[in-house]
């Protein structure tokens, strides 16, 4: 059987993945007294005084909402709120399961941004968190700047940053290890959707000076780029410094640093590959088909490769991310997920590997590593406090 | 301690009631790939390909949203909907305990009935069935109407219509224990608000004719209420039938068989239960202080009496209907909660009263009984296919 085959079998046996749960005993008449009427007023009426009690006598304080139109599900693109159903519940398995979170699956049928960020401002007393997932560029990045203006809890779109937290912490590590620093680098992104533009946000974030960014149309540019969308206008501010016109990627790799793929499948040719830099870096993590094979890279000679596959070295996966950044917002009354909080998330990650552990084949740490949630949290909430985005 | 202290620590040291769990296990990267990606992707296809698969590989046929906007909570009134999160949480868990469902709070920050129906709707792909729960009526029966008609799932509120069924079924056992025939008794309603107004249909719909409601103003009915509302309209269609001018409640009791309270504390009288005929039935439901303590109603010589509390017999407490209703609502993949189905779930209660078991203290089975979930849940489906109410 084919691991699409289990999986369905998984599905169907189990009937879906998720389950709510008691934390508190319901026995006998005196157990419902407690946690329904009539003492439950009780936290009702201290909520009513105070709504930061809401933290304190609910669940609110660890529960996420997982929110998804179903318009970017995956690869499979716009297939629905009710197709988006599963991966949503798994999603809210992984938090449980690496960050302790409660959260639950809200699957909204429209596809209005407007209808969205109010239906989302509308839900937010009932969560701690938003978890906004699978919806398509560039609605995901508007609806995500507005809910972080709106919403009074954090929000963070792990489509948009959880790679781009991951990616830039495997390049800290990467810099350690060739002994650069980031302005020395050029840098190559393949993508300019969601992802692509995150990463692209986060590596000027963090230094480097030398990114240029395409999309299917080719490079992304004042001199390449017509008509820009605004939010590939907003790419003009910090990529393509020198307005460069590379007609492809492959002129652009010539000579680069770093590939980095969050777009199709076989772009990239071990040609490609062996025109860029001595110690190069190549992250091709196209899902699940890579833009370049990690065997075929290291047969180019690329000097550290990571992908988004569990079965090859160098594994960028968000789960090192998303976990740790809602358990360190709710732990530390974050009330929302700032620039700076995200880079605190990708330090922490890249300090995970020692100078002694550090080699090609592992800048980046495996997601079943238990020390990687409670040290993004700390990061994550610590910046939180510093920057003053909490709750009294 | 009293009870409201009691759950007030019981809040504050659970951290809140509700959590989140898993159905399938999540030990090492192949279990991730079964409930993750990539397997995720195969039951995204196939609901994708038919929506009803939705419930076949997801937690969403066993699924209930339980909706507020926090203006009708308990007998606290408008206190917002982060106020009315512990009460949501406990509903959720009795939907647990009881119904074995998997329920998770919404609480809504508008109060708006359009924003709150077209919210509703763009939550049901993720959810299997919707509980209202304490919205201010009139705007309480226009929205759950709204959203019977509009949102493909089933709605039911539970403030409406969980009492009036449980309350009925009480009264089917009263008119077996007292042998007579609805349409001989004369029943008296103190309340016309979501509870009251959905009891009165009930019955009327049962077979009861000589119905007569009021509300603080005194009693419903073309003479004797002037420019009313559309909902209290609606009333004079079924209650009333004589045109009486009942100047208060003591008047209209004189002779009468059955009162139902669902209003304001200590509204009753020992003298006007005695004024009542013989073997009459008082319900005195009023939480937690009831229009007349069970002490009073049985000096005053009531033949049966019922009350919301647990601590006397015949409590009538909607935890008897609402479990069993889900239940069977989604286990026969119904579409809508319909009017017969509620009577097929007063019924169902009814009739695990035996013969020989049924006396004045004893007309209703208590809510820890453990055949009334699936009774209720049978006979609530059964009337679904029959009346055709049922996803294909």
């Amino acid at each position: 059987m084919t691991v699409y085959e289990d999986a369905l079998k998984l599905h169907e046996e189990n009937r879906g993945k998720l389950a709510a749960a008691s934390k508190v005993p319901l026995e006998n008449a005196r157990d419902l007294s407690l946690a329904y009427t009539p003492g439950v007023a009780q936290p009702c009426v201290e909520i009513h005084r105070d709504k930061e009690n809401s933290y304190r006598y609910t669940s609110r304080w660890n529960t996420v909402a997982v929110v998804t139109d179903g318009t970017a599900v995956l690869g499979l693109g716009d297939i629905g709120p009710e197709a988006a159903l599963p991966v949503m519940e798994g999603k809210a398995l992984l938090m449980k399961k690496f960050g302790n979170l409660d959260a639950w699956p809200i699957c909204l049928d429209t596809k209005d941004p407007d209808e969205i960020v109010s239906i989302v401002k509308a839900l937010a007393p009932g969560f701690g968190a938003v978890n906004l997932e699978d919806i398509s560029a560039p609605r995901c990045v508007t609806i995500e700047r507005r809910l972080i203006e709106e919403c009074g809890i954090p929000v963070f779109h792990d489509d948009q940053h959880g790679t781009a937290i991951v990616v830039t912490a495997a390049l800290i590590n990467c810099l350690r290890l060739i002994d650069k620093k980031p302005e020395d680098l050029k840098v190559v992104i393949s993508g300019a959707g969601a992802a692509g533009s995150s990463i692209a946000r986060m590596l000027y974030h963090y230094g480097f000076r030398r990114i240029y960014v395409f999309d299917s149309k080719g490079l992304v540019g004042r001199r390449t780029l017509k008509n820009p969308s605004p939010l590939k206008a907003e790419l003009f501010e910090f990529t393509n410094p020198d307005d460069q016109a590379y007609a492809n990627i492959a002129e652009a790799l010539k000579g680069a640093d770093v590939f980095i793929g969050v777009s199709a499948p076989n772009l990239l040719s071990e040609e490609m590959v062996a025109s860029m830099s001595e110690k190069n870096i190549v992250f091709p993590m196209a899902n699940p088909e890579p833009e370049i094979s990690y065997d075929a890279c290291k047969r180019a000679g690329a000097y550290i490769v990571g992908t988004g596959r569990s079965d090859y070295p160098n594994q960028v996966n968000n789960l090192l991310a998303f976990p740790g950044i809602f358990r360190g917002a709710l732990d530390y009354k974050a009330t929302r997920i700032s620039e700076n909080m995200k880079m605190a998330a990708s330090k922490a990650i890249a300090s995970l590997i020692s100078e002694e552990e550090l080699t090609p084949d592992h800048v980046i740490v495996s997601p079943f590593d238990e020390r990687v949630v409670s040290a993004v949290a700390k990061a994550v909430g610590e910046m939180a406090v510093q920057e003053g985005f909490v709750r009294k």
